[in-house]
């Protein structure tokens, strides 16, 4: 048995805003101090991580002269290089400020628009300065609680508007950048406009430049929703559409916890490894969480160590699974049904002749009503296979 | 005060088997009488309804002869004769029969897929011979229980090599056919696939015809996974591909419920009709709800009455709300930013000069972020109006 | 038609932190400066307000000396003479704090537990000061992400030992308070232990002195599991256990909201406005809910006024009701029932010779469950009385 | 490691109902035939289960005549004693037929109710004379959709006097029986009364014999709420009232889909199987599930098989969780706190005194607060151990 413990070519990816969240929440102080970002990079390379991500303000303050952000930027790259650490993704924070309490890109205020665009290209120039190949627009703000405010239609109009700005900035620049669009459906906002990552995905198509744009969907913020993530991710990877993906746990439909991964869904987090495994998906595997709230900084690492852990277990029963005598039979027994049914011949592409002969077609409905799929059967090796009983 | 009397303008249309529901549910068995379709047809007609939509197997037993059928389905096309009735939009039952509790055109067995692109292509020949010129799709039984059975990315190419064969064979036959496709989060399946509007949108963008498929979003179904139906159906307007649409109500995040229209969210019902007419939409307002199970025939027609009543008395409201004092003052003003910014010229279509200019913009964030935005008192304003106090 | 201006004989009061709220969210800082309590007293009371309640820091910092609180106290006093407003309900701010984190009276630390007590004795002698009858506890973070960490039963049990102990202490000082707690499923919490008003009814029975407590139950907090609010007030006041109550508005079920009472959920409020006005509460109608964060201070009072304008108009709404024509027609012919069924006899109160006669008794069980019962008729004439069409 | 094979020391049951389920939904017909109920016992038998549980129309249809329902029970007997299974809990059916559509208890109508209580009556025969101890309650009626037509404090009151007369009736003939209330909170109703475990417990107090009458919690019910389950059933065990208990699985809130047990919620499965094993829990662990309808008569039994098998995993894990010395390291490290404090004597049962001195007790409140609860650490302990990763 692996020892699970992971190597810069597992990938693993933390926000710094994840360790370094300091437990603030909507009834309660902070209880944890700072972590400064060099020591985080420090820390996380300790325990094998293979980079880190950041919003523009995890690393420099909003009120930050130039030369502050100078001084910051080089001390921050210093510490990558020190500790072999990646930035593959970096992001905007337009939703702290108070500024951007009604949105940043679909605010009713073209002034507050305009400082969301200003204040992303900078972010943008600082993760190409940073090497992020990734660059992830989470818009915390554009939604609404009264929607008499706003037509959504505009809200819509707004945000493609300055996507195609940004993403002709990026391109103008030749920071061979991509952009990862994530979705959530509420909160901080009542409701939040594209409010999943299937919202997010027909939005693109819209785009100037939709091979550009992808989705970075979020486990925690489809579960808010009660969708199944692994079909969520399935249907992004299947479109080509899968740039980032952020990895956390969640007590079902409630407030966004961001709790460590696999920590609650344990079969969903099983079925997502395993996807992403098995697809072959190249890119971080990168963690939106956060420590509870119950954590000192030792605590902190713990969770990060048991993000990572968790993956490497999941990933070791995905193998399993993949070799599992009793799961293959039945799979293999699925899959024979299409060689044998004889009538790929009428499906497929379509032709008049092929739909006058399915049109024709005799189906003995009641046999092939009354055959048992064994999925209970299947599941339970599942269960077994997760708790290790076989 | 109008009577809100519908007439065939308002293009009201029910499906057969809202009204026609027998009220048999998971814990309990039928309590109404099946009406006949002609019956139906007679009574909606005299309630002001334009039409009346149908599964195939509402009208045609699904083992019907085809002798059977002929006369079934001219008697029908005389009731919609006799009472001035239209067929706007027909559908495929792939859910009811035993065969299908895996899927139809996702199943692991090609021979229900087989057969479900052959009771597809007899039911669009039925729909097109009543005259419907819009082909909805609901995939009740597209999904999972157990997603050990089947990977997701299968499910969506299944579900494409379907659609693509069926777009390809309505042109064939020139019915002069659109497609609108359904989504819905999970019930009756654990999961259903791309089970949201969004995703359903971003699919069709990857299907042969994307111009031929649109959506048909339904407010329960995207209530039930608590999203916010008036941003839905808005990304979808604003996209170009509201193709039709299925009103009712519902309780929240449960069970799929098909209230009558109206009757729980009446702030969202609101927003929607509001929309709807604002957005000059064109096509049916589509009733697909049933009536609670308390009820006996006359409270079918209670309840077939009373959506077209809410929903034109919504409508009312919406005209008022566009000449309202009070609201129009809040919203010319939000509107005036527009104008007053003289930030447009730096934002819009990008230019590396627009860029250079916009970096270099000074905002007072300060004062940007102090400034009321009135939205209490419009949003009391609105519920003013809802409630009849001003 | 009333012009809905609230006088003192409402009984509205508002929590010194409904209004108090700055915007402060788990992604975004404060947007409002805070605004004095005793300003918040002469504002209110402008508005028609009966009273204030308060957490003990919401009006003295947690680290007050102890002349800066009694200078506190005796301004806030006097602001309330002034203004004559009176502070019916007190309760003790147990979550804010980091100390808290895990749990105030539920705390695994005895430690944490014996400053909980004495926080809320503390808070308590001041609650009585300022002339509150009521005592409200709210256990915010008496919970678990962790389940490892703490077996449910000790944390009912802690809570009881620390519920008796204050109870004594209220009477052993004279107060003459009743204590009402209130439940919330989750948030801040993963789970919050008796998450409902009706696991809190339960557990009151399971104390020393079960008549000194009653609930507290939050429209919201009960939205936030999709209970039907309306039912479980009407529980608690079956059992005459309803002793105060926190009027405000939710979303459906995701994160805590506290929004404008009747902004959201109009039917439900009405039920609710309904219920409390015929059952003859007396008590007061508490807004626990908070501006949009996009408001200035002038929305603020937007916001509260809005709140006691909705309660009213629904107060007449529910008024008309019991004096609809046609509602009352269809109520009386459910009532009518009563009188004629000729069964009363074999019910009630059990005897066996009641039970033998019962025993034989036929039934004509198709007829009974064929009769309809005009709910969809009932229904919509509430949606019409409601939105102001009949 | 043990084969988790189950024994009658295990108490495992099952309803009639669940493996007799046929898969009928609300959007689809019956996929299995019907097994019959000697079947059942003898099947389950096989499988190693303890005994069976029923409905009265499980067993007897409702239409059947005397002599038909005493040969049906003669046969029924006999399965039981061949095959050495017992019936250790009976309930009534009060849903299924439309004569209940608006309830039983609780309906509108007083001969619906007579009807319920001699259905009810004759079923509590029925299950005295099956050697049944425990009675279930479960209203899956006694709710609504349209409150308008019911008043719910009339509902309650008619739901008491109901459980009053039974209870009486029930030692009237010395069945020596418990009654177990079982709530839920939706489906089929849009809200149902007492919707949860806690406001059974509440309601309970409120009954002429309390004792007499406890809870039968169901997983799913609880879940399709939000609710924490362990912490549920913690509640009810602590109160002594845990009389009975239905053990499934569910996907969040949804639908309810009483799922195979152990099948989703894997960690709340596993604290669950250790609280009622930590507490010497000596009732039966009985399944309220059903199989997938993607299955035949084999499903069914590996259904059956696998609820079991889980069960036992869970049992094992449990056992292993109370040696693990990873976990108890942690666990007596929170415990020691206890006895470390040095404050019990100031708090416990209350006197004056006491109180005196704790409100002179100073606290480090800052220390307190920093100190790292290991709660990341002990919960990846948790999740090791149930992959199977220590």
């Amino acid at each position: 048995m692996s020892n699970y413990t992971p190597t810069k070519a597992d990938k693993f990816t933390f926000g710094l805003w994840t360790v370094g969240n300091r437990g603030r929440d909507p009834f309660g102080e902070a209880v944890r101090p700072a972590i400064p970002p060099t020591k985080i990079v420090e820390k996380l390379a300790g325990l094998g991580a293979y980079g880190v991500n950041l919003h523009d303000n995890d690393l420099v303050p909003i009120d930050a002269t130039p030369a502050q952000k100078a001084r910051i930027v080089r001390d921050f790259k210093k510490a990558l290089r020190d500790h072999d650490m990646t930035v593959p993704m970096a992001t905007t924070n337009l939703f702290y400020d108070a500024v951007f309490r009604d949105g940043a890109f679909t605010s009713n205020d073209p002034k507050v628009r305009a400082l969301a665009l200003q204040k992303t290209m900078n972010a943008i120039d600082m993760g190409a300065e940073l090497g992020a190949r990734i660059y992830v627009f989470w818009g915390g703000r554009e939604g609404a609680e009264v929607d008499a405010s706003k037509d959504p239609r505009d809200g819509v109009k707004r945000f493609r508007e300055c996507l195609n700005y940004l993403c002709a900035y990026a391109k103008s620049k030749k920071y061979g950048m991509k952009f990862a669009l994530e979705a959530k459906p509420n909160e901080p906002r009542g409701d939040i406009y594209l409010s999943t990552t299937g919202a997010m995905m027909a939005f693109i198509e819209t785009l100037d430049d939709p091979k550009m744009v992808g989705v970075n969907p979020e486990v925690g913020h489809e579960e808010m929703a009660g969708l199944n993530f692994y079909h969520v991710v399935g249907q992004a990877l299947e479109a080509g559409k899968l740039y980032h993906i952020d990895l956390n746990n969640q007590k079902g439909i409630k407030f966004d916890q961001d709790l460590r991964f696999g920590s609650e869904n344990i079969k969903g987090a099983f079925y997502l490894v395993k996807l992403l495994e098995d697809s072959g998906w190249s890119g971080p595997r990168h963690f939106d969480a956060h420590p509870y709230r119950t954590e000192d900084e030792a605590g902190v690492w713990d969770f990060a160590a048991g993000c990572m852990r968790t993956y490497l277990i999941l990933k070791e029963k995905a193998r399993l699974f993949n070799r599992d005598a009793g799961i293959q039979t039945i799979l293999s027994q699925i899959r024979a049904q299409e060689s044998e049914s004889g009538l790929h011949a009428l499906m497929g592409k379509f032709s008049p002749a092929k739909a006058q002969k399915l049109k024709q077609q005799k189906f003995n409905k009641r046999e092939m009503a009354a055959k048992g799929l064994r999925y209970e059967k299947l599941d339970q090796l599942v269960i077994d296979l997760l708790l290790g009983a076989r």
